[in-house]
């Protein structure tokens, strides 16, 4: 199936979520981020099956640093094939770089960390300049009370109260590195770094520190749900637009993968 | 055709011009600001001809701070107003806020000045995030050069080489208040503030300032066309995208705005 000059790529992506029913392939009629890059694959030679990717984010949700892996022979440079498939992508994707990678490179196993960023903004009345990107709050949240939120989250806990794990019996617990609120140009921001995150957790933890911080629910309550981790949160999940796939870190894989050859 | 208990408002509107052919109502099967307004005003009981605005924004061009006004016969408060329009608009336009204003009030004839943001961001690559509000430059301009090129347009100046005047033989003279950049979160906004605008004027200015940071043209060259306008700037026009009208100001006629009745 692969030419003996095939070798192993990985390109980091980025996209506008909004008009993608998520990253996964699905069957034909849906638009989705792993079909349109598929497509400019193919446009550039590539005869796979299915590109491997870090994270399936969610319809609506964006990328600045999504990584994907896929085998092609390509007799240029690296450049070159970021190049000829930014040319092939629609404006709302992007190739940022291409890499080789070592072969059997996996961006979803291999992935040391993941690095989620959500975006909020507090306005009483809609703005259409800002929702594209960031989630409104009509009313000014306790800020103090979001930072200690965010800081319950940092460590190795069992997050099956914030989400599902992949498979129904898989582990659900998460080591999270970083879980802090920042402020950028108006904006406030949840950066949120973990080993991996269960099916919906950024969403759900935002929502969480976002509760308490308008004061529905305790500092004491998310306490209780990272004790006991049969105690589901109920509640909305926070709107797909503000959550960016920012990073996806590979440890010190990332030195060798272009020295590899294949 | 007005009933008696008709007055006349005002309401500052914001959209994102991406998914519009520009602000002004055209014939059917296109959709513009005006026409989505119009339709949100009727739904309110509204049964004028045709709203004011205070610019016609071009196809692409975005608005935070736009000024509509309209009669309407409306016996709830100002805020109610803002809430029911914004109930009929759909995602990409906002009313931010509306008020009584004089009998007589015209949005543009009315406007001392007003104020536009043009953004731009450097990257050899493009960025779906990025793209939908700035323009894209591949290289890094020289700043200082930009900075000097923005101050030559402050001040009275005949701007024939910028842009077109609403008609053929109107004054093309025009009093720049503002021309600066300034930087907000990666990003480099061209701030211009004048009593009025040319067609196409601050597309015109900012890439002719842009052409001379990235050496395309000279000092000497802007300074040329603006002692003589009959020298028209050849050359592309700054992207729609990165556009955007952000505040229109009526010095102290707000003021006596929500007092007046009609």
């Amino acid at each position: 199936m692969k030419s003996s000059s095939n070798a192993t790529y990985q390109s980091i992506v980025a996209y506008d979520g909004t008009e993608f029913e998520g990253f996964q392939r699905q069957r034909a009629g849906h638009r989705t981020v792993q079909g349109v890059l598929e497509k400019a694959l193919r446009d550039v030679g590539w005869e796979g099956r299915a590109l491997e990717a870090a994270g399936r984010t969610d319809s609506g949700v964006h990328a600045q640093g999504q990584v994907i892996a896929f085998q092609l022979a390509w007799d240029h440079s690296s450049e070159d094939l970021t190049s000829a498939l930014n040319a092939n992508l629609p404006p709302d994707v992007a190739v940022r770089s291409s890499l080789r990678a070592r072969a059997g490179f996996h961006p979803r196993f291999d992935a040391r960390s993941r690095r989620y960023r959500y975006s909020i903004f507090i306005d009483e009345l809609r703005d259409p300049l800002r929702e594209r990107y960031a989630w409104r709050l009509s009313e000014q949240p306790d800020l103090d009370l979001m930072h200690s939120a965010a800081g319950l989250f940092v460590g190795e806990h069992d997050f099956a109260a914030f989400g599902r794990p992949p498979h129904e019996r898989s582990r659900t617990v998460r080591k999270v590195y970083t879980c802090r609120w920042i402020t950028s140009g108006g904006r406030l921001e949840l950066e949120i770094e973990a080993n991996a995150f269960l099916y919906h957790m950024v969403r759900h933890v935002t929502a969480a520190i976002i509760d308490v911080g308008l004061g529905f629910e305790q500092l004491s309550g998310l306490k209780a749900m990272l004790r006991d981790p049969s105690r589901r949160r109920e509640g909305r999940l926070a709107p797909a637009a503000g959550l960016c796939l920012v990073a996806v870190s590979y440890g010190d894989r990332d030195e060798q993968a272009s020295a590899d050859k294949n």
